[in-house]
């Protein structure tokens, strides 16, 4: 019995896993989907949920979907349980970029303010997730896709009894297949090695044919970038002396001046990419509605989340046949990268074996990354204390030390106003 | 035979330090003082040296007091060497503020875009003074006062042949001189333990009588400022949470924004900071020129530098007597800051003895300090390689890994402005 | 063209490479094999050269065979470089063996006395292949199976320019072989995790299905021995304290009192084991002289050295192939173990691509093994700088700080016996 | 008031003790001695302890001596709490280092056999009196001299709430006088660092005048011995690469044979060394008995715990007075040594102050060196794991990682009848 549990499952992104899970059944045959979701997510489930069952009847293979907003009913003895959920649902998100904005700071759902406060509605639900996995499938995997992501896995490391998380993310696949581009060749040829965070990870090392061809793969980088962040070009000259290739994420901080304006001025002109990405939303739920659609809609590609299916299935497939392949994944760093702490979660090129992954050296970073890298995983850190604690000046601090707001004047601001929008999600700070 | 040399000895901070050296004549018999300076500074040299023999015939000592544009000369057996000239003048230093500020982006001497020009100008005229110190004076300490203290420091430690360098800055003197008022009690009753880089570090622990009274004056901390940087307050949730006591320059980072709003006002309004440092040093060689002032002039004391004098003489003296007392200097770590690489040069509290300084241990510092740190130190780093290599690149690489500037777009402009404006003083990188 | 070079090719080991080969012919297309040996090997390498020819022509594979004294000639765009020779031939070996016991002291060809001088005469050896390599195959793996295949390793990875070089050894195959019996499974469903040093390695975790049964090995370790080493039995409940598998090298220094008065006794009573292995080599030389015979012997199993040629053919297979399984191999730790400086060579799990091995985590080492661990490191890198350097005083200081000499006294008689031994060999300490 | 307390107060030491304290009286007023002992050491006590009172009336002195066996009464309010017990007297050293030798295994009283089982037996006691301090006197200091330091220190750090505890031990003390006697200069004129573990610490530099003569030392070190460790020199080539000065007790490690063999020879012809010190101390006080004698009787400068007393009331006395003077402590590293844990109790330089020692940064040791010391924290931390566990497996771990026994079967066989003849001591493991 193979049974997959998808936390958050009225997402507009199941589609694309339950197409993955079609595609890849002959080595991953998987026995039951159950596809959970809140009180508030009913509607939506229930729309995405029937998509899903017509896919699977088109597909003709003996996979069965449940819905069910019974958490615990779905993770009895689940396999693997994976998370997509969104607490606060995207009018949360609109906040979480309004708000700090309206002060002339990034909102940024990940590792910016915005993303503070995702974390903060996200990390009780997911350690109340945590809790339920320990009593209920002790041996299962919890595949967390949920933003922010790195922070999310962090916080199940440190505050929960369960070892067996993984937190995954579509940049390092997107990067995998922008470099095979680069190179006009099958991704399949390619490996890369990965380290970093979540969202402020860099290829180190690019292999073709058994050679190093990295410092080509540098020489050609200036223009990648990924369709939901700011398409400004890297000049040449900085990649090379990076010597390591940034994410389209590195912009918020290497070309940061820059893309807040550009991001403010999108702003005042067609308000958050929240409110965008809900308009598609809307669009696609009104597609999945349709009775005749028996697959994934092309639109659903337009999302920023592109091959999250890919990047999910296959790890989940990776672990069940015990492959050892090299996957991007954040897991426990355990001294594959002497820039962080043996204990702290980190983005990482991993062996992935059905005992979990394990991370691969993948050298040092340039020094010049390590101050940034730690920067940021000490935001991380400090998100995590701060919802764990319940305390002001723990969310004060955390915010004050993120580069993307590096100011206690807005930060004071913003905090308030968020903490007001926020307030029902935050139960932790109430007391 | 004692003999000091002070290059650029027509600083107007001169008087400060022949005042020092006047006061402490009973532990420190200084038999020579040679104010040596280039030909642009013949004029103030004359003077301020001037004002310095009426200084000294005054107190009535057999210091013997030598002006002179030959360097070799003075080196000769030197016992100590102090370095407080700036390349370029004042004109430099504004055009270092001014062309980052036109862009919105801060200049700050030290560790902002203009600091980094500043570097550039004075590490190949140091690493020429280090070579003729093994040359002349092989058993001389080398103190350096020049600005961007850190990053001189590092250069020569990195790049030249002399190990007896030490490099020295008025804000840790300035920080113990504000705990001890805090405390209400004389500063040698009061020990402090400071660690991190030039103009980047934190107090991080308070003794008095024997007992750790940290917590105490982090509760009083709010509102400690320096009367060169904007004096806006420290939220005290803030520094309980950070556990240590942030320097007036950390105002830069974790208040960036607002000082960056203030800053550009105050441009807007009042013309760079370095201006005013202009028009005072004006009135004050005005002051110098009268042939009856015989003692350091009250105005003195209004230029950002005061308390320079006393660190300089304290740390000439304890190394002189090897006394073992315990200043903040900056030289090689060696593992007293886990933070840091082991030879790397770190502002520390030292034990100074006449074998130099030995950091002593101050333990970990707080996580969320660590990535800071590290990206400034890397700036340091990147801006040395430039200067020494002369290539664009990495003073690009330098310029938008610096936490003050994060933009690829202006970091161009700028570093395109700054080396039409400084080019006769940047010789390594026109080859 | 898939060319391979031996060299000391007159082993009598060669024939377990021959059937390696042929056996994987499917997955590695062998189109030549050079045999290389020096002037005082010409009679063996015929002899085996011989039997090789017969053993490609029995299985009728397209494999050429080719026997040179012509190191050079046979290097020319080699592919693979596989060192297996033995300078000073067995007779060397007896007196690294005999001069050491006959003070009470191990000898020991690897860890011990003797290896240090086995590594005297073979390390400017290696390093000479290492320069031919640079320049007439300069993108060959050098795969290393001469003892001490650690130092050795080391100091190509110190002192060549090449960085294409991996030490291999048996025992971690051994130890697989061993655990895989304990489990009562196919060797290929267990999944060891090994670290250390060569000779000195542990294994850290036992994976079983994706399941962590490593405690479940340890309480059945305690009879594991390996047949060129006593067999004194662990003690269960040591093996349990110390949480990670010895291998059967350990003796020699967690039993070193008994271990070495078995020695002395059977070294009393039947001289070394060199002069055992001696002997059992003429008996395989007398039957590798059968015309007739087309096959490995069983005899050479009997061989300290048994599974090395499967190692070694997996190794280069896995290279050709890129095939990204995990073998454990002697390579530079790049952080995977932080018991151990970054650059220094390790026996570790590693990812096997075709650009070489990636050490992968295998997380801390138990604390009580870390001081052992880095007491022979050091004594492999000292043993380095000594033949390096040709100093005395460094050979001294390795032999004093290696825990199977532990002795000033007998360090300097068993030196200046072994120096007037073996001199023809150790021109480097002539000067 | 100043009151200070000493548990084993009727060591034979105690006169060394009392006559540091009437010398120093002007710079360290001491109110109170409070000599306190258990039942078997009453008679002891009492002789000992009216010596002391002789002592300091003589001297003139206002100090009162109390001698009493409630150690409670004593620790009220205590400022200084030195510990010089010895659990089980001498008679339990004998067995100490008899049952060992007996099997041809170092007992040695410190870091063998023999120190594994003092420890065993002091470790429960001295955590019990760090329960009293913390109740007690919970700002005084606690400073050890029982042997074995290192671990007792250890164990006090890591399983005591009081963190005011410092080992201390007179080697560093001797090798500095002796280092001073090359130099042929008063001791307070050189300086030395030094850094390791007790019974384990090099002198890693020597500075004279402000000028390193640490080589010059090295030349010269080759006949340094302490009165208690046998007197083979050292070969210079020896010291000369290591590059740190070794101690005496590092003749267990580097010449363990040649030391055993002459520890062997020297029990079977006179018996232990402890049996030599019981007639010793038997000499001591027939000697302290008599009522006229109101010094410190010369003879007890030939135990081996010379200095002591220098050592200990320096050491008080400098955190009395707040000195910031540079003496070799047995406390937590904190970084000053990156061969140890940043919590590890370290035997190294540091300042002294009213709030305790702050070690200084000594640098990297020699590479030579880390696997030793690796090896003895190993051993004492896993002696501390063992007698606070109370787990049998435990202690054969520690006894078979160390190398002065190195051995499974003698580790056995020494543990069984260790634990049988000082079972009266070793209620933890009686569980």
């Amino acid at each position: 019995m193979l049974k997959i549990v998808t936390i958050g499952g009225g997402s507009s992104y199941t589609p694309e896993l339950i197409e993955g899970f079609i595609k890849r059944y002959n080595e991953l045959p998987v026995d039951e989907i159950w596809l959970v979701d809140c009180e508030d997510g009913k509607e939506k489930l229930n729309i995405v949920g029937n998509l899903a069952k017509r896919m699977v009847e088109k597909s003709g293979l003996p996979i069965k979907i449940y819905l069910t907003l019974n958490r615990r009913e779905a993770l009895k003895d689940a396999n693997f349980v994976t998370t997509q959920m969104r607490v606060g649902l995207l009018d949360a998100r609109i906040k979480d970029e309004r708000i700090p904005l309206s002060h002339g700071v990034f909102g940024q759902e990940t590792n910016g303010a915005g993303g503070m406060f995702k974390a903060f509605r996200t990390i009780p639900v997911i350690l109340d997730i945590a809790k339920d996995i320990e009593e209920l499938c002790p041996d299962a995997w919890l595949i967390n896709f949920t933003n922010p992501a790195g922070m999310v896995t962090e916080a199940v490391n440190r505050y929960s009894n369960i070892k067996r998380v993984i937190g995954l993310c579509n940049v390092p696949f997107d990067m995998h297949t922008a470099i095979a581009k680069i190179l006009a060749r099958p991704k399949d040829d390619v490996q890369i090695f990965m380290g970093g965070l979540n969202h402020m990870s860099y290829v180190t090392k690019v292999i073709l044919d058994g050679k190093n061809v990295t410092d080509f793969v540098i020489s050609k980088w200036g223009n990648h970038s990924m369709n939901n962040i700011t398409g400004t070009e890297w000049v040449n000259g900085f990649v090379k002396e990076l010597g390591v290739l940034p994410s389209p994420y590195h912009r918020y901080y290497y070309m940061a001046k820059e893309v807040l304006e550009e991001t403010i001025e999108k702003f005042n002109n067609n308000g958050t990419r929240a409110e965008n990405v809900k308009r598609l939303e809307d669009e696609l739920f009104s597609l999945y509605t349709d009775e005749n659609l028996q697959e994934k809609p092309k639109q659903l590609e337009q999302r920023g989340g592109a091959y999250y299916s890919d990047a999910a299935c296959n790890l989940i497939s990776s672990i069940y046949n015990n492959k050892g392949d090299v996957q991007v994944v954040n897991t426990v760093n355990k001294g594959a990268m002497q820039e962080f702490e043996y204990d702290e979660v980190v983005e990482i090129s991993s062996m992935i074996t059905a005992n979990g992954p394990v991370p691969i050296t993948i050298g040092k970073m340039p020094k010049c990354t390590k101050g940034l890298l730690n920067q940021i995983k000490s935001f991380e850190i400090a998100t995590c204390e701060a919802v764990i604690s319940g305390d002001y000046n723990k969310a004060l601090l955390a915010m004050m030390i993120n580069p993307l707001v590096s100011s206690q004047k807005y930060a004071i601001k913003i905090l308030d106003e968020m903490f007001e929008a926020h307030k029902k999600y935050l139960s932790t700070f109430n007391k």
